[in-house]
């Protein structure tokens, strides 16, 4: 990259007139090697307006990301940063920002009240900066962790991005509130994993399921359900890949969508296209709940391992289709019409491996629920050894891709592989999950999973905004805990998941009675919800509950594709014992440590060429 | 002090003649300031040979502790350090070693199996090494925090020092494990506060209260009470210091004693010496309950602040006096007699205010308990805003020494003060307190208790050893949770601790049975031991169990010294509610931070004259 020499008094003059232009800016205490030599293969916009645009790439040797910041129309600075959730506040910033005079690059941190700190330790390193014909090209770099308690910690899963646009200049960091700014926050993985997309075979063709011509309902949560099928002897084929169809200017309703096949017992599979919960709906289409394809908010286009790939078509299988989409209308929008759905890339030239999709974590029940006004509340879901036993072939199944799943209050997720009561592998963990960017993930690791292995989900939720207890259920305004999870070679074992005994439940609406003077509604014709409902909530109540729920029993659902439960036992289960846990890595903190600068530098500005 | 130069061919060739005695050794990296001017005003032996003598001084100024070891008898080193409970794994530890050729000084670190690593930064400092006619002096100084991830924490309260003792070389510092070497840890109180003692009074006069020749009981737990009394007409006077007399070759089985007062009301108290449960002992001794002095194992002598001393004496107040003794005598040892006691230093030039000691924390009863194997269980007593309100005067109290007391499986003791629901300030805390060594603890900084005000009193318990729940009580394998705190001026308050109420604990114990199919007894006859001692333990009778004493209200001990409470009810109080709780100070790492040498230093080895 080009590096011109830099040339202050140009430059400030060349600020004085207002034009504003940042050059070049070579920090001097640049050590070490440049930017790995690929370009950056991520690419988002950070801004609606498209005004600041975020390339980057990860180096997993050096635990480094390499961040291209390119603003166009710059004026006095930028802010780009990471946080916890996307907040302004306590985030972890690389700022550029000019007094009117010089310029200047630091890493900082804002407090609790947006006001912006420099960092004791220099983090955020600027390799260059260089005028291009789009805007100003920031390159900088940053490494995973960096033992700053100031910092954030960058990890596998949602990475929400922060940005502020500075208008004019500041006289100093610490005058920079965030309150202030034009500010912004976008998610995105920032810790790619490093596979390749396969190239898509040369016989590919495509399929296109879509609802059709759908007139939205007016109501915050709808499940559309549509049947379609395949054409008349369409022999065996493997899905490679799909990717969504959003219809233009519906973006932000179509929550997700999924295409499930039917059972092959039946001849045929009555026509329908309406609510799931619809009187109208056949009871037959109950049957189709083998999952083809899954896509959610965030998501882009899926592509299969090179040795694996979905099978659908051909004898033994149903021709029919049900196209389930999830229409999420919190402001009960009325006349919008739909056509969104899913387009799969299928090959008649089948792969070696059948892949398929495991459904792990919890049941949609209301016996699993979050109190109210809880900050970081859990809720487990097991897929327990006696299961795995059964469903799973000896050399068992590898685990490629995952997406999690929550509705709104779901703030993480993390689904544990153990073996014989010791944790021994993550197969998905976001600490940062976001139930508005739910992408199918691939795995940086395969994850095999043996018979007798047992996968726990976790769920962390956050419902302090709500006042009453949030049940487990369909609606948005009920909660899931969900991980789909890609993998080959398929087994009939669609459904792995489990819920709580709901007689041990039943004792604690009992108990809670007996610790408090209000009364919860025990009476055999509440419901479960009617019953949470009623639950006076204090530290007592919410410990039990939370108790309960890490020592009960577990109702177990181990289910084939046809809502089927394998053969056995599956009430009142025993909770998987786990003796050992697996520990987080203690961060690395990075060999440069005490080398960096340990204030802002000075950036040099000067006149050149781009 | 003398700082000769180094002469490193010299040295080799002394140790080489085996002479083994390291001279003057002198870090090149040392920088910054020498120790402060003053002498090491605190000393303890480390080891009990007294090999090793400790010697040290506390500068708040700079956060820094500088520490002269006195090594008598050198041999191939010494290692020095901290560690959480006096262990030699996951110790902070100071090494000097030599590897025959060469001398080293290092910061250093033990991992679980005791192998010593060098720390990745170098936090202990070596200032000087000097041959005295005792021994190698080693000046060194240590930051109260350094950020090291491995290194320990110095906070008030006591400190758990250790040391080993390296007889011949090592090839490395790598090669060193502490669990081949001599080793052993003394308690301290290492930031000792930097209040000078208050000088005696010019009509100082001493009293001995000692038990007359007691025969120790051959069992485990033995309260001896022995009545006396003052000399008739004895004025008032003030009790300003107070020191133990522990008869020799008792002094482990002498575990606390305490001098009460008995109450003005009765003419006269009748004589006795004997086990305080003994039939035999007179029904009103149970009124000899104001405590005038408490010693316990590890204390030194007591001094009142010089605005203040302890009122006895006089009319209005009784003459007779109770000495309770508590022996400790595990191995059951027949036949030793004992005359231990207490030695009060009064003055009859009455101070400006009268000083009190107030209980804090847990009553005495078998309903607060803890589970067997907890590693960590809390159990908290409350000293209400309702007492507070009714007992301390409008312009509130003065505490300005604590002593913290609990039995066998305490770990940790804090007191918090809070007003209006807001914790405003530590009482007292020792984050690694010892049941065997329970000082009286001169307060930093006086605080003081307002009407209205509630104190907090937390004891976290180890019980990993334990296959029984273990219940409060007066036995040593009982539990407490006391703070006795001394303050002025005096108030009838003398006991303001809680317990849970017995009427919540007994829907506990039912509502274990309704979620377990073992049984628990709670038939009205069981006591409740018997009915901890048949629960279940499983992690939600745990849970629950420490849920319940978050949540049950309180039977309130607001009690004078008579053993009457204060007027008022004091049963099924509500729990205070705290809404805000301290935050403990981010540790500061110390400026010098990655400026000390990222190794170990060469230590030369010269001859010279100390």
């Amino acid at each position: 990259m080009q590096v011109p020499s830099p040339s202050m008094r140009e430059a400030a003059s060349m600020y004085g007139t207002a034009v504003a232009v940042f050059l070049v800016i070579l920090v001097a205490a640049l050590q070490g090697s440049g930017p790995p030599e690929s370009p950056f293969p991520y690419r988002i916009p950070l801004d609606p307006e498209g005004t600041l645009e975020l390339s980057w790439n990860v180096s997993y040797a050096h635990e480094t990301v390499y961040f291209q910041l390119l603003v166009r129309e710059l004026k006095a600075g930028v802010l780009f940063g990471m946080s916890d959730r996307g907040e302004m506040e306590n985030a972890d910033l690389a700022v550029l920002w000019t007094n009117g005079d010089r310029a200047y690059f630091a890493d900082a941190w804002s407090d609790q009240k947006g006001q912006v700190h420099l960092d004791a330790q220099q983090d955020y390193q600027l390799l260059q900066a260089q005028r291009t014909p789009q805007g100003l090209s920031l390159l900088f770099r940053r490494p995973f962790s960096t033992c700053d308690p100031r910092d954030y910690l960058i990890e596998d899963g949602t990475v929400h991005l922060v940005y502020g646009i500075l208008e004019q200049p500041f006289s100093s960091l610490e005058a920079i509130n965030t309150s202030g700014l034009r500010t912004g926050l976008q998610r995105v993985q920032l810790l790619k994993p490093n596979i390749s997309i396969p190239a898509l075979p040369a016989d590919v063709r495509t399929m296109e399921v879509r609802a059709p011509d759908v007139l939205i309902p007016g109501q915050e949560t709808t499940y559309w359900c549509y049947m379609t099928e395949l054409p008349p002897d369409f022999p065996r084929h493997h899905i490679v890949m799909y990717e969504p169809i959003v219809t233009v200017g519906n973006e932000a309703l179509v929550h997700h969508m999924e295409v499930f096949q039917c059972a092959a017992g039946f001849q045929s599979f009555p026509h329908f296209s309406g609510p799931c919960d619809s009187k109208m709906k056949p009871e037959r289409l109950n049957y189709c709940r083998h999952v083809l394809a899954a896509w959610a908010l965030g998501a882009k286009a899926f592509y299969y391992p090179e040795e694996a790939g979905l099978a659908f078509g051909g004898a033994g299988s149903s021709r029919f289709l049900r196209l389930e989409v999830h229409y999420h209308n919190p402001r009960k929008i009325q006349g919008r019409r739909d056509s969104s759905g899913i387009r799969l890339y299928y090959t008649a030239t089948l792969r070696r491996f059948d892949a398929g999709i495991m459904e792990l974590g919890l049941v949609y029940t209301p016996v699993m629920a979050i109190p109210p006004q809880e900050a970081a509340f859990v809720l487990t879901g097991y897929c327990t050894d006696k299961c795995t036993q059964l469903a799973l072939p000896p050399s068992g199944i590898h685990i490629f891709a995952s997406q999690l799943h929550t509705h709104l209050t779901g703030r993480k997720v993390v689904t544990v592989l153990a073996r014989d009561g010791r944790e021994r592998a993550i197969v998905n963990r976001d600490d940062h999950y976001s139930p508005h960017f739910q992408e199918i993930r691939m795995l940086k690791k395969i994850v095999s999973v043996h018979p007798g292995d047992v996968l726990i989900t976790s769920c962390t939720y956050n419902t302090e905004d709500r006042e009453l207890a949030t049940v487990g259920g369909f609606g948005i305004l009920e909660e899931m805990c969900v991980n789909y999870v890609h993998y080959y070679p398929q087994t009939q074992l669609e459904l792995c998941k489990s819920a709580v005994d709901a007689g041990f439940l039943r004792k604690y609406f009992h108990l809670v009675n007996s610790f408090n003077s209000e009364e919860v509604c025990t009476c055999p014709q509440a419901s479960v919800p009617q019953q949470f409902a009623s639950v006076p909530w204090n530290s007592f109540s919410r410990s039990v509950l939370q108790a309960l729920y890490g020592f009960a029993p577990l109702d177990m659902h181990c289910n084939k594709s046809s809502a089927v439960r394998f053969q056995g036992e599956w009430d009142r289960q025993p909770l998987p014992k786990i003796v050992s846990q697996l520990q987080a890595p203690a961060p690395r903190c990075p060999a440069s440590q005490g080398l960096s600068p340990a204030g802002p530098t000075v950036a040099n500005i000067s006149g050149g060429q781009g």
